[in-house]
């Protein structure tokens, strides 16, 4: 399918995209700024273009940006995207002298992110490691959870081929509060233990 | 130690101290109910008692009473417990169509705990199931959260005596939100995929 990575120039994005183009999918990355959207697709191999030209006739679009603009971007796109289906893949941290916290509010990113669009929101990879993603498939399974099947059927099937483990719907767009907040944990657990933390469930057949 | 378990008359307290038991501790479960504490008790081969009493002389307390019962319990053992440190282990869990949704606050149980009492609160063990602990060690990793250092050094102490895996410090007591989440997602997964989910952290030295 033609997946669009807005935010595809980050880190995480570019790493996304790469692993998305290996498996088969059409791969275009958005950047509010064309030239260096061009650029940054060019050393993943896939296309870029500016985010309103990148999301165009996309079957799936996957919201890579940082959670300070994570909302803005969604308003920004709520016209192009239409009712294409979108992952939300942003989490909010505050960083402080006890450690890494989780976002203040009780909504999600994608919760918040689902308010703004007409497209249905599915929000998941919140564990994936950048630095895991850019050498391979991320070590782990990636959790995924949407309130619309369409948008987490698709999610998922990304998800899937994108981790060393497997893919898991982990409920509704509310368990979104969830896995974003895991990635406190998860920069916690780095420092602490000085890794790449990632996460496996246990005891499911 | 002397490790009390308030609650301990609940599927989760009650492994909980079989498990303790076996390795050593010193191990007396609370109820509001004394006679009730007893017969219990006598099920994990450990002893029994009234909450207040329970906590008496204790070295750690385990707070594994239910959500909804939490803050209450606190505020009613406050004075009994002074500055003993506490576990908390309980997740708000909310039961709708959709699926299970996590706590509706921002704050954590034990972010509210903490705030309610004197002793040093942290938090942990959220992901372990019941049954899984009824049969002997949890499969998986415990995390575990606190702003007291002394507090998560005694929650990490226990924790690591009652899985297969690791017990694994997650960092401030405001990971306890994301910890707590987690039960829902768990529940969630185990829905699903027909399991008893736990939780492995993985890429960690």
């Amino acid at each position: 399918m033609k997946i669009a990575v807005v935010g595809g120039t980050g880190d995480f994005g570019l790493a996304l995209a790469a692993r998305l183009a290996e498996v088969g999918h059409e791969v275009v990355i958005g950047s509010r700024d064309a030239a260096r959207a061009e650029a940054k697709a060019a050393e993943a191999g896939v296309d870029g273009a500016a985010n309103e030209e990148a999301v165009r006739g996309a079957d799936f679009v996957v919201l890579a940006v940082k959670a300070e603009t994570a909302l803005a971007t969604a308003e920004s796109l709520a016209r192009s995207l239409d009712d294409v289906p979108v992952l939300s893949v942003a989490s909010e941290l505050r960083f402080t002298k006890q450690g890494v916290l989780p976002g203040e509010s009780a909504q999600s990113i994608a919760e918040r992110t689902q308010a703004i669009l007409r497209a249905p929101v599915a929000a998941g990879l919140h564990s994936l490691a950048a630095a895991s993603l850019a050498r391979g498939k991320a070590e782990g399974d990636a959790l995924v959870c949407g309130d619309d099947a369409e948008a987490k059927r698709l999610a998922l099937e990304l998800a899937a081929a994108v981790v060393t483990g497997r893919a898991l719907d982990a409920g509704p767009l509310a368990s979104a509060r969830v896995l974003e907040g895991m990635t406190a944990v998860i920069v916690n657990l780095n420092k602490r233990y000085r890794g790449h933390a990632g996460v496996r469930i246990t005891g499911l057949p």
